[in-house]
């Protein structure tokens, strides 16, 4: 009897094949569509009788409070839901108790359960996407794929790979050596041993998608997890985690194997968990200050996605007019509170040459400009794009900014027939020269866009190079008709681990990871030390062992 | 036209196959007596003729001085070999430009060029095995083995696992996603991209096998190295620096990829090389506090193997005669000079069973000390196992633990015909209780065994795990004749990232870890953070970059 299943086998097998063929693929469909007719409704009458209330759902004893300080930025009003509390050792001893029931878990037994509470999670797909809008602001279709299939595939390209490597030697054998006449015997068995306890700290824009990568990559591999989220931004992720623990109580195990730590703003417990001497795994997604002390802590397994700052280069394009337009929804998207936004666009103070002739700075950068206005004034697609700011520090920074350079377009309300007491703005440009790196050296997260006056295109790609190199970048994206420019782009742009994305126009956006095909965050600059998901970002998180025995 | 040439494709593939079977399997025959009649001799010539003299053979120019240090453990006189020496600034230099040339090569000529250089390496596997003995200590035959056909074999598992995770992604592919009736296509392009620059850091004991494999994972990956050989053990790797020079030559490229870094010991340049920026990657192999700094340099990928406390843990025997014959020997070989070899055997007070009946604590000890004085003064077994000492600290040390606790067995000069002046010392075997962890909780380097008297195996256990745990172990070999209690070993022990070799009699050893099957050190405890060989050696040494084209 196999302990895993013949439909999950296939599911794994199936995302394990995808993994090494990058090509296109997704366990769960993106399109709302897919899931029924009445899932929708469902979804929304789940959120609403959801809110105000306690979230019971956890298998969790005997907290010691209830705490909860969600506010949807589309309603600006409190949802109402508090999450049940733990004292830290609580936390730790419960994960240390259910660790050594799971590590000794085959790794069929573990992906099984696994995919067992995907499945469970896919049903709650639109419950999550409301969940997700009202507190991060992103917009409904995007909450649905972001936190929803999207966020699911991820977790089961991590729990793929490390189902893969986990059996990647054999589990035992004989070793047989000649010595002359004789031979010498022994039998070994190789064990990947889990390394104890992992800490999923998550962020608040993205409360599942940032977080699921790591809590499965570390649950499939036999550790324990306690997931510790943004207190702005849980009900999401308290909903995945529940779904695990109803997997894992489902089959006889300790639902304890992951626990949800949830805390308050005025009373955080990540520090003094991520310290602990039992937690050896963590995965942090958030601000680089706190990320690198995460990083700096001895004893333990990282991965970090940090901040960074994603350029665009522009030196020559075929169509002007596509370009600026995939690019203002690539800034405009999520009000640009997305890790992979472009923020820094260095054009050349000689212009471009496109298809159509040359082209000046001034009208490249009014084409631009042109662009994001739009976006953010059209009626239908403004508030379906832009969606809502998820924290009044990004409401402030806007405002911080406006002072630091010469504005090219002012930030302004994004009009939301829906919800009109939503708290948007529209995507600042700003202008500066190349000598301002003091400005555009940092992420400023959310709708704020820089163009960079550059004296050329190699400059340009100096410049970005020089800004991965020193503050991180996820992504890049580069515009060029030209063979030799695009190569020179791409191998000083590698030399800092960042990938780029040539002359995207239509429905491809730089924002956009695939999963199964594009490595998230390279792990290469400072913008994170990990990647969702390559071989490292599993087979760190435990260890092989070989025991021998004479025979 | 591929760039592997087929027999050097054949010998990457059957190493990668044994990787993956982990059955026997040696690409370099450990007899020396597969290398040919005549190379014994010529071996021997070629020793003979580079004494006194300058080493002349890198590819390396304009050295700033010539240092040599080299003592050997037989004749103890000098060997009166230097060595260039080059400002650390040069060496970095060096290895940043031809970065820039070797990261661009495929992996399949890297591995090319890499095994060419192991096939020249083969061919002078006898002068390598004069330069180990006469640096090192080791015995003529553990020279030629551990440092010719086993380096070499690590080197060529490191290499292949390299090779292989290389490979493991399309180098290009086509993406297309379905998008209603239209479909958006990508072309990718998925870069394994090296880190840059490399340095190895060797000891003294082994020169060439702790050496080799952290220098092949790196070179593989695309990295260039930089060799910082223990000041009083060159020569050895000197050779292998200077083939794979020669290698990288012949196909025309820059032989500064690897470099050697030798230094003299009132002027060691470790330190500034390990913290230079440019230096990406660090193997080390040494003691536990300088291990511990490396380990902690921001910015750096480490490969640590340091000290650990190997334990022993005799509950019951089959044959007591067998087992402290297979002991006397591990303890003994090389004097205890090896990172595996055991130093703490819990023996419980009450004593053991053995298959002829109860054997009292006081004959089962009396049994191990008889076995292990019987090999010292073994006029033919003696001076071939226990071999030289390799330093003077190691001879104090014998001398100064003589105090600390009650000495069963007093160390003495070990007879060498061949090499009377040899700086020997048989095993001095101590006493303690178990409430005598402030002596038995520290590495003891050399010929040094502890008899723990415990109150049973259940405390053997713990101690055992606890020095593990606390201090680092790379092995453990334990007797038991009943499988609850192996069980609970192994479990015990695996907690703390320790492989057990259970009941080891006759030809193999506790101290024996087989390429291609044994992970060396498991990087879970504090005897290092890195294995030889898994998947994460190799890949933490690249970064996958992937880029994107609209098409």
């Amino acid at each position: 009897m196999s302990l895993l299943s013949p439909s999950n086998r296939e599911i794994a097998e199936n995302a394990v094949k995808a993994i090494h063929a990058r090509t296109f693929f997704a366990q769960y469909p993106e399109s709302p569509k897919a899931y029924g007719e009445d899932a929708p409704a469902q979804g929304l009458k789940a959120f609403n009788e959801q809110l105000g209330k306690k979230f019971e759902q956890l298998h969790q004893q005997n907290p010691v409070s209830w705490v909860g300080e969600e506010v949807s930025p589309y309603t600006m009003k409190p949802l109402g839901i508090t999450y049940p509390t733990f004292e830290v050792d609580t936390l730790i001893v419960r994960a240390g108790r259910a660790f050594d029931e799971w590590k000794k878990i085959s790794a069929d037994e573990r992906a099984d359960i696994l995919i067992d509470a995907l499945e469970r999670v896919k049903n709650r797909f639109f419950e999550i996407a409301q969940a997700t809008q009202h507190t991060t602001g992103q917009s409904f279709v995007m909450s649905f794929q972001a936190s929803g299939p999207h966020a699911s595939d991820r977790a089961l390209e991590a729990l793929a790979m490390g189902w893969e490597e986990l059996k990647r030697f054999p589990s035992s054998i004989t070793w047989e050596k000649p010595a002359g006449k004789a031979t010498l015997r022994l039998e070994k068995h190789y064990h990947a041993v889990p390394k104890g306890i992992g800490l999923i700290i998550g962020c608040s824009t993205f409360p599942t998608w940032n977080t699921v990568p790591g809590l499965f990559a570390t649950l499939v591999t036999g550790n324990t997890a306690i997931v510790k989220p943004h207190p702005k931004s849980v009900y999401a992720i308290a909903i995945v985690v529940a779904e695990i623990q109803n997997a894992l109580h489902q089959k006889g195990h300790d639902p304890n194997i992951v626990q949800l730590a949830a805390d308050s703003s005025d009373k955080l417990i990540t520090k003094k968990l991520a310290e602990h001497p039992l937690v050896k795994l963590i995965d942090y997604t958030g601000g680089s200050a706190f990320g690198k002390v995460i990083e700096a802590l001895p004893g333990k397994t990282t991965f970090t996605e940090k901040a960074g700052v994603n350029s665009v280069i522009i030196d020559s394009v075929n169509d002007l007019a596509a370009v600026v337009q995939n690019l203002a929804f690539s800034v405009s998207l999520y009000s640009g509170q997305m890790c992979t936004a472009p923020q820094n666009f260095f054009i050349p103070e000689g212009g471009i040459n496109s298809a159509a002739g040359h082209i000046s700075y001034d009208d490249t950068v009014k084409a631009l400009v042109d662009a994001i206005s739009g976006i953010a004034k059209h009626p239908a697609m403004g508030p379906g794009t832009l969606g809502a700011i998820q924290s009044d520090v990004t409401m402030k920074r806007i405002d911080s900014v406006k002072d630091i350079a010469t504005t090219l377009l002012e930030p302004g309300k994004v009009a939301n027939a829906e919800y009109p007491e939503a708290r948007t703005s529209s995507v600042i440009v700003l202008e500066v020269g190349a000598k301002d790196f003091g400005i555009y050296e940092n992420e400023l997260f959310g709708p704020i866009v820089l163009v960079i006056k550059t004296k050329n295109t190699t400059q340009s790609v100096e410049l970005a190079k020089e800004m991965a190199g020193k503050h991180g970048a996820i992504t890049c994206a580069a515009y060029t008709t030209n063979d030799d420019v695009a190569k020179l782009i791409e191998e000083e742009m590698e030399s800092v681990f960042t990938p780029v994305s040539f002359n995207l126009t239509g429905g491809i956006f730089v924002n956009q990871h695939a999963t199964f095909s594009d490595f998230h965050v390279t792990g290469g600059n400072p913008a994170g030390n990990a990647t969702f998901t390559n071989p490292e970002y599993v087979n760190k998180r435990f260890v092989w062992v070989g025991h021998r025995k004479n025979i």
